[in-house]
């Protein structure tokens, strides 16, 4: 068995398998963590990464780690712009690989969109390792020679031509807040899945899904397979981002108010 | 130069010989991340500390990167406790170590507190590169043999006799919710220094400092230059925990409700 694909999904075995305590109140946010260290220790994600992570955890924590009614508004609305685009691409990190391999391999099955590697620490071995880490879950992943597409500092510019070069609407999971902005820049739709309301990336995004990532992409998936092509055209017609982002903060200020009252 | 103790404080170095663009809007935490990445590879910070690093960045963000006013009550009350106790400990795990060895360093100096290293990831190895990294930035370590004297399963139960074995008060700073439970149970006071004033560290502390460590530890050890005995012993009779904890909320909720106004 690929000791890297043996991870996916399996996370209850890595925590018992390297000694998280059972009755630890935080166990699942423990054991995702512990996978992703795996998954470092493997070269898939950066040891930045990790953090990041945590930042995500934090917000899903304070949204109360559900998917809720705005988001799910939300994601029918990302499956409504997938669907009505020429060039749709996935734009995936390691983090995004790592967290939701199946996941992603059932979104691009169900919306045919291109998906792409793009990463902030980038070195080719790795771009190659997470390659291999999502075709191994079922993944096409674009092939081809990264150009400096996108006007952003350093390797993260580096894209695609017939991925990010083409794209008309770009999904960007767990991505940074102006490789947002400069795709929007570039003329481009961009989705965002993020959890935190104040981000540069919520804002900036054409629309921002608020929800954790295994959360999100099963859910624009099957709204994917479910919307009609004209009803996805009126979605699209009517985009209001502002309402998804102020409606997250809402939620966290109502769980902290509950908290505090 | 020693590689490990040549980092101490040398963010903006460690920024600029490894890439993060100057002009990231985030520069200042990626530096951090960065800076925490290289003590994960040298073996002072956990895999999975990276990622509790995340949750406490997300947190501080949405507390603003500053002190409070509250939070510097608090740092006033954490001095006062700690000025008025017979047994104080700090006990340091590798975040803590990592973000924060030479405040550590002057508040031991400035309270008299007992250092001991306690981790949740424990290898004896990683507890002697903690140990010299902490001694390298002036901290006095405590030595001894550990044993099982916090009841929690795991490793993450060892402790010291002539510390916690001893202490009428522990500063737990990053610490996890069922240590500090724990110790409570235990008749022991507890200061935590932990962002996330919903967590059950925050809730069970005898006195929460929902702050950043590098802002809190310097205030405290301010404050424990400066109270006088009388003034230490008179706060600590009046200590209200649950207004630290739910001003920090209201924080979040003000910044929140300014962002989505």
């Amino acid at each position: 068995m690929n000791e890297i694909t043996g991870e996916h999904g399996d996370n209850e075995a890595a925590g018992r398998s390297t000694g998280i305590p059972k009755d630890h109140p935080r166990y699942h946010s423990l054991v995702v963590r512990e996978r992703l260290a795996h998954l470092a220790r493997e070269g898939i994600v950066s040891l930045e990464g990790l953090t990041a992570h945590g930042r995500g955890e934090a917000f899903d924590y304070l949204i109360g780690e559900r998917t809720t009614a705005s988001a799910m508004l939300a994601e029918k609305t990302a499956a409504a712009l997938l669907l009505t685009a020429s060039h749709p691409v996935i734009s995936v990190n390691g983090n995004t690989a790592a967290l939701a391999p199946g996941e992603i391999a059932s979104l691009q099955h169900a919306s045919h969109a291109i998906v792409e590697i793009n990463l902030f620490h980038r070195t080719e071995e790795r771009v190659l390792k997470i390659r291999r880490y999502l075709e191994s879950a079922g993944v096409d992943v674009l092939d081809g020679t990264p150009e400096h597409i996108v006007p952003l500092s350093h390797d993260r510019g580096l894209s695609y031509r017939e991925g990010t070069g083409i794209a008309d609407l770009v999904l960007v999971p767990l991505e940074d807040g102006d490789r947002c902005e400069a795709l929007v820049a570039m003329g481009k739709k961009v989705i965002a899945v993020d959890l935190n309301p104040l981000s540069r990336t919520s804002r900036m995004a054409t629309l921002t899904v608020v929800d954790e990532l295994t959360r999100a992409l099963p859910n624009i998936a099957s709204f994917c397979r479910t919307l009609r092509v004209e009803e996805a055209r009126e979605i699209v017609r009517s985009i209001d981002n502002s309402y998804f982002v102020r409606d997250a903060m809402l939620e966290i200020n109502r769980r902290l108010s509950a908290c505090s009252g």
